[in-house]
């Protein structure tokens, strides 16, 4: 018999009907009732398999994670938080879950312990509720772009180019470690590695996303980015996806318009279509900070937020500005910042974002025009000569979320900004011959989709919401 | 002036109205005409310069490959080829493109030309024409999955385990080259590498999805993959992205009907969203085989075969008797095989499959039930206990486009395997512990992306068909 998926089954609430389900039991009470989640919806069906029905043989193997399908009769439920149920007719026991050695009993694991099993913890309530909101941001934000007529490009993720300046990368290489042949004068020979040349993995597609805009007009990546940097934060992660949109003849305000635009289609497509899964992640969220003093929780409820995130145009202002707003503020006065404001040009922290956005204005905000000397050779130098049109997003409770800027699209201006940072133009011809032929304004930016997860799901920590996470010191599974 | 993209206004054909378009020129005819395209398309849209309108200086920098923007109204051509013109009131231009320099000009370049220019190839109808189709397939693909509420899962690209056994590795490392230090025994300390152990470049997400697919049911991997192998072919490159779903409760039927309908509903989706394209294509491709003899010409146009692929059910049968045919096949018997085929056993080589899809079928087909000694150890052993339940998809032209097979679920059966093969249990205990607890019986397959891109564009060189292509000696951009 064909089998129904749980999400499918709850929704047609068609009673009458045999049905079959296959799945996972997350429950077994009172001799009879089994709970089977298939991972299809945080829910469960409910089975009752009648005593007089299965032999002891058969009710001794349904415990919590044995793989299991279910034949029976769709009927109305007689109990409360279901609408239907099936009556058991056939139990196949597929996959047996020895209740000694099972990890996941049905009581409170850390979020710690979870992340040691991470091959199992798909299984739980929560990690099936925030992969499933992880898949359809995913499809979202490719549902987005297409669209608008963007073109998904796939950038290298192995690269010989090591000037995109975005932070420590890792070596890529087929030489056995500490037998790299030699030149003659003494240096390694990359000549002999695999690709003949040093490389690494990517920090970011963009340079290769300019390539494709300069010919599509509009392209955008979607692919993981590396960084070798050993943070141990509950914000960064050595393997993250990330998403970067390139737009040709476009400026910085087409730039702000199509991330907030961007954002608030992700946060929409979630609430409508992940609404149980929200709601689950919402209560899981005021239950777990119970517990904490009130300046620690969450201002907002989940729901609420991602509501006020749509309902809200987000606040533009430039770092210029905000560099005001910080110097004048309490925290700055009192000397609460640990990184204090003093002048223009200093390097915005966390704290300074995190003011901005919860304290001060409560609501997403995009910084603009940042002083050039703070920023990367790419952006666009403005007038003025000392700021660059840079825009940055910065969420509540995340911090930056979207980076981006205007494109440096004139040919000398840019290469004086390469040589001034020691950045070859001759190994970068390729990016420089974009500004020597056909050259256009353009801009993009780059959105951390691990990033985007934490504020959909509510979560805290960016190792919950990437499947397997990569940070110093671990690469299981 | 808000910009209209060439595609939408070649399909509005609104005359009278005001327009602006941006793009870059494609040719500039009789000092008055100018093509511009600007990637939405495969189709340029002509501007009128008239003579009295424009100075010299405008004109003379209308070269090929330079960026512009173009204002003016939107009438009926006079000429053939295009039923919209734009008359020009307003030209600018955003970015020269010196003829005596810009590599691209209108006259035919060689693809090894225009590998090495692989940041400007965009530009060209051919890789603008690939690239779109790349793109429309990527979001078909999710579309697909997403329909039937599969999970998108990112597995991950630095892995720690080595055990899958589908071809050579990259290291990743932050050790400087011949820098690693030494534990007391004087072998490489991977403890103090960047992730305490040693790390690769995956070579597959299968085992990741299957722990996906043993909480979600239904999860699917689109992602980079890699293999250090020093294939020089026009089917092989060191980077790839791979498809590879994983579906619970399934056997090798399910698996086979799953792919047959994916691969379709990708053809069926770029015949209705790329037609100019693929009609650009098939004659470029026509053209091109016009100079080889007759045996070497693709057997149909690229889009009847692409709609053959549609219209037939692909044919299935087992390796027993694929071996038959072959074995009684004119070029066995005639010594015509470079691997005559002997006795059952044998691996298929690329010349039996070309000889199944392109003579004997003529269609694409389906193989199942291997020999296990000539696949992987986490295929499905059938109940002769010789051939596992694996399937291969071949496609004309292409050979194998998607592997896959039912998994080993029997914890004891898997276990053997991995220890016949020299794997350890301990390290996979991870993988081994989705058939200690609620194992189910599960498949999946593999679908390469730019194998998919070389079948629905005709292109014949791999490194065509995927941006930046990495292969031995070659990492440009």
């Amino acid at each position: 018999m064909k089998r129904t998926k749980i999400k499918a089954l709850l929704a047609s609430q068609e009673t009458g009907q045999q049905v079959c389900v296959k799945g996972w039991v997350r429950s077994f009470r009172n001799n009879q009732f089994i709970a089977i989640n298939d991972g299809s919806t945080v829910k469960t069906i409910q089975a009752v398999a009648a005593l007089d029905k299965f032999d002891d043989a058969t009710r001794k193997r349904l415990t919590v994670g044995a793989a299991v399908g279910i034949v029976g009769e769709l009927v109305e439920s007689q109990g409360k938080g279901q609408s239907v149920e099936i009556v058991a007719n056939e139990i196949t026991i597929y996959g047996d879950a020895d209740p000694e050695k099972y990890p996941l009993q049905p009581k409170k694991h850390s979020m710690e312990f979870l992340r040691e099993i991470s091959h199992l913890r798909f299984r739980t309530n929560t990690f099936g509720a925030i992969f499933r909101i992880r898949h359809a941001a995913a499809f979202a934000i490719h549902q987005f772009f297409n669209d608008k007529g963007f073109v998904y490009l796939h950038s290298p993720i192995i690269t010989g180019s090591d000037a995109e300046g975005a932070g420590e990368m890792f070596r890529v290489t087929t030489f056995e470690p500490n037998e790299a042949p030699l030149t003659e004068d003494g240096k390694i020979d990359y000549k002999k590695d695999f690709f003949g040349k040093e490389t690494n993995l990517t920090v970011s597609g963009q340079l290769e996303a300019e390539l494709g805009a300069l010919a599509f007009s509009d392209v955008y990546t979607f692919g993981p980015t590396f960084r070798a940097e050993n943070s141990n934060t509950s914000r960064h992660l050595a393997e993250f996806w990330m998403i970067e949109p390139e737009i040709a003849f476009a400026g910085l305000q087409e730039n702000m318009d199509l991330a907030e635009e961007m954002l608030k289609y992700i946060v929409k497509y979630a609430l409508e279509h992940c609404a149980d899964d929200i709601e689950f992640l919402e209560k899981r969220l005021l239950d777990e900070e119970k517990s904490k003093p009130m300046a620690e929780r969450s201002p907002m409820p989940l729901k609420e937020k991602l509501e006020f995130c749509l309902d809200n145009d987000f606040v533009r202002l430039t770092y210029t500005e905000a560099i005001e707003i910080l110097r004048n503020s309490k925290p700055n006065k009192k000397k609460k910042f640990k990184f204090p404001i003093d002048e223009w040009g200093a390097d915005l922290q966390s704290e300074h974002e995190r003011y901005l956005v919860e304290k001060h204005f409560k609501k997403p905000v995009i910084l603009t025009d940042y002083p050039a000397s703070i920023k990367a050779f790419y952006m666009r130098l403005n007038e003025d000569e000392k700021t660059v049109a840079a825009m940055d997003i910065l969420f509540p409770g995340i911090g930056e979320i979207v980076g981006g800027s205007v494109r440096e699209e004139r040919y000398e201006v840019l290469k004086g900004k390469m040589e001034a940072q020691d950045i070859s133009p001759e190994e970068m011809s390729w990016y420089l011959d974009t500004r020597r032929f056909g050259t256009c304004p353009h801009a993009g930016y780059g959105l951390g989709f691990a990033r985007m997860i934490l504020f959909l799901t509510g979560m805290g920590n960016i190792r919950d919401v990437i499947p397997f996470p990569r940070t110093p010191g671990n690469a299981g599974f």
